[in-house]
């Protein structure tokens, strides 16, 4: 007996979730035995709570097609630790008046905790439901997979704009701007500024040097670093994370100093980094904050990472009509060059919290840049382009106006 | 009599100015009668004062088709005034001593006025010069001409990313970040700031308000306005120019507090507003500085510009082949649409020194936006895509190692 399926996305968003998205809706469409109604919750669990579910019969094959090429989150995701008692309660509630038997849970680590304590509670209350994690995050931290799905898109952004930036100051060094700083995402982790070093290639090119949150930051240390680029190359072109730390475990960009109100400076790695060195040495700097430009830029998305979290979301469909609960679909890799992989799974209790950080061995032993090791990893998730569509001059991303389905429980207060 | 051709680019570089460059060099290969050999100054007019000189028949056809499709300035340009003396006298030299008939200097404003100059000396000396100026600018604030080679790009990565990263804030606003600040380009003029508002199309879509130069910033206007999108949509996506002034005619990036190192804050209106909204309003903000991504963006060159800009280089060529000097080609816009354009010319005397702002019939009457004639002006500019090739996930832009030919002359000290 068919029963309904619900998707929901959860946490920070990527250029590729989407493609998740479109993967699973088009994987549940193909077993209508099995799965009746493909709902998608608005605003990730929030809308769940608050019975706001969209009924995705109305996407066409061509609207699929226009979701799995669009950045943002389609139906909205949230930030939102579900809370037991009530707040599981009604998640139940709303489940069960709406029959739903799959749960397709599309978030990072946080909210594979989350998946794996919805099914938890599903098999303490004898309530038959089959609950998947689909993996995303570009932070490339959630464990057992060889990378995240929506990772690879964000590190072949952050290397071409580092390659063309660099371009530019190299055009410019002998009589102006000296260094060039891009500030990238990544507060624990420098996965995503340590992919910034495919573009030096396997010569000098920039990114010079890369800060990682791994390798503890030392003002001394660094701004030689920069000199002896400088008096190398001409110029330095830098990549920093923005969670990079001091010897005293303090992030740097709140080792600012107080703002036009007076109070302590907001974040900034780059600029601080661009006033250090302007302070010591004197040198022409210019900065970039990409912030969410990065995440979202699915014009520069990778076909790989596309195609791997199309793969996720079809391979979560396949589990759980194989029987399988709790776990999540991983990217496990065979092969560098050339490039291999194939989806495997792994149980949700061994994802939950568990936080994947860079190895050693792909940090240089000077701490400033990235090792061949690094490189072979990294090359393949950049790979091949996945161009969006183009009307007037823009990328062509739909605007959807999706409603919700009439509700049948009472109306829920989440503030509650 | 043949005589040689020196090329040479100046000031700051745009996604396509090496467009401009390649098809000066190939217009330059096409009148073997009239042009002997092609040159390129190494770092713009500072190379020519060092007399570093590139003989660009080193680059096969192929070189120029990847030179066309690569940022940055390949040969190197430069930020310096030239001095009337020894400068002016130097450059003569270096001219008479390479057989120097022909100038094809790359540039905005400045460098119009500077190209003057230099055609001026030359009718004094009697030296016979034929001096062209050959357009660009990301500003977009050359008079004469409809728009400059460099800011159809300029727009289009600037109206991209805005609308990715709006689609990114609209996913998650519901319960995290709800306003987004991107700064752009635009110390003088709000031309690029302005472009952003394609992205909104006709409806509501982000960029939700747009910050000028042209429009005095007003804080409690500003945040009024924040405050009613949020109401209306739940969000905020701003684009704020870099260059945006409060009453008192002061930069507002610089009305900021003192850094870490005790100094007056360096630029940044993104963090700055995003601190004012946080302090007023307590709304979670995000922020971007894109910087020189934006002017380095040659993955999102707008076909238009490079068709342009390509254009210019060679009627530049083709201008010195018939006879004109002191001359720049310009972009005549003869309908908005369907777009149809030819390329005119102006006296350099008409272009140097002046500044095109932002018309005011550009400006939607709160100043928060643009106007219907804004958008049948600028939605041209960034139509078609001129990817370039990419080999390994990113852009493959062509590294030069350039030689200079042998000098013929004394060494010269610039700083003397």
């Amino acid at each position: 007996m068919a029963r309904n399926a619900l998707y929901a996305q959860s946490g920070g968003v990527t250029p590729v979730i989407n493609a998740s998205a479109a993967a699973v809706i088009a994987a549940a469409r193909a077993h209508p035995d099995q799965i009746g109604r493909v709902f998608a919750a608005k605003n990730g669990v929030l809308g769940v709570l608050a019975e706001e579910l969209i009924d995705t019969a109305c996407m066409s094959e061509a609207d699929l097609a226009a979701l799995a090429a669009s950045p943002g989150g389609a139906f909205g995701s949230c930030r939102h630790k579900l809370r037991f008692g009530r707040e599981l309660t009604r998640l139940f509630e709303v489940f069960a008046a709406h029959d739903i038997g799959y749960l397709f849970y599309n978030g990072g680590g946080d909210s594979a905790d989350t998946c794996m304590k919805i099914a938890a509670h599903a098999e303490y209350l004898g309530y038959d439901l089959t609950a998947i994690h689909v993996p995303k995050t570009i932070d490339n931290d959630l464990p057992h997979s060889d990378c995240s799905p929506g990772f690879g898109s964000v590190a072949k952004y952050v290397g071409t704009s580092i390659r063309e930036a660099g371009m530019d100051v190299a055009s410019m060094c002998g009589s102006s701007t000296k260094v060039f700083i891009m500030e990238v995402m990544g507060r624990h982790t420098g996965w995503i500024a340590a992919s910034a070093g495919l573009a030096s290639g396997e010569g000098n090119l920039p990114p010079h040097l890369i800060l990682l949150p791994e390798v503890t930051f030392n003002a001394a240390t660094f701004l030689a670093a920069v000199e002896a680029t400088i008096a190398r190359e001409g110029y330095c072109v830098i990549v920093a994370a923005e969670g990079i730390k001091n010897a005293e475990g303090k992030f740097v960009a709140e080792a600012g100093g107080t703002d036009a109100f007076g109070h302590a400076q907001l974040g900034g790695v780059a600029p601080y980094l661009a006033q250090l060195i302007k302070t010591a040495q004197g040198h022409k700097c210019h900065w970039a904050v990409s912030d969410y430009l990065q995440r979202a830029a699915r014009h520069m998305a990778s076909k790989t990472d596309v195609d791997q979290a199309m793969a996720v979301g079809t391979a979560a469909v396949e589990f759980a009509m194989a029987g399988e609960r709790g776990v999540m679909p991983t990217i496990v890799r065979s092969s560098d060059a050339p490039y291999a992989w194939t989806i495997g799974s792994v149980k949700l209790e061994e994802v939950a919290n568990h936080e994947k950080h860079l190895p050693a061995e792909y940090i240089r032993a000077d701490g400033f840049h990235i090792t061949p090791a690094a490189r072979s990893y990294f090359a393949p998730l950049i790979m091949g382009e996945a161009i969006p569509p183009y009307v007037n001059g823009l990328p062509a991303y739909p605007v959807w106006h999706f409603s919700s389905i009439e509700a049948k429980l009472e109306a829920f207060n989440t503030a509650g």
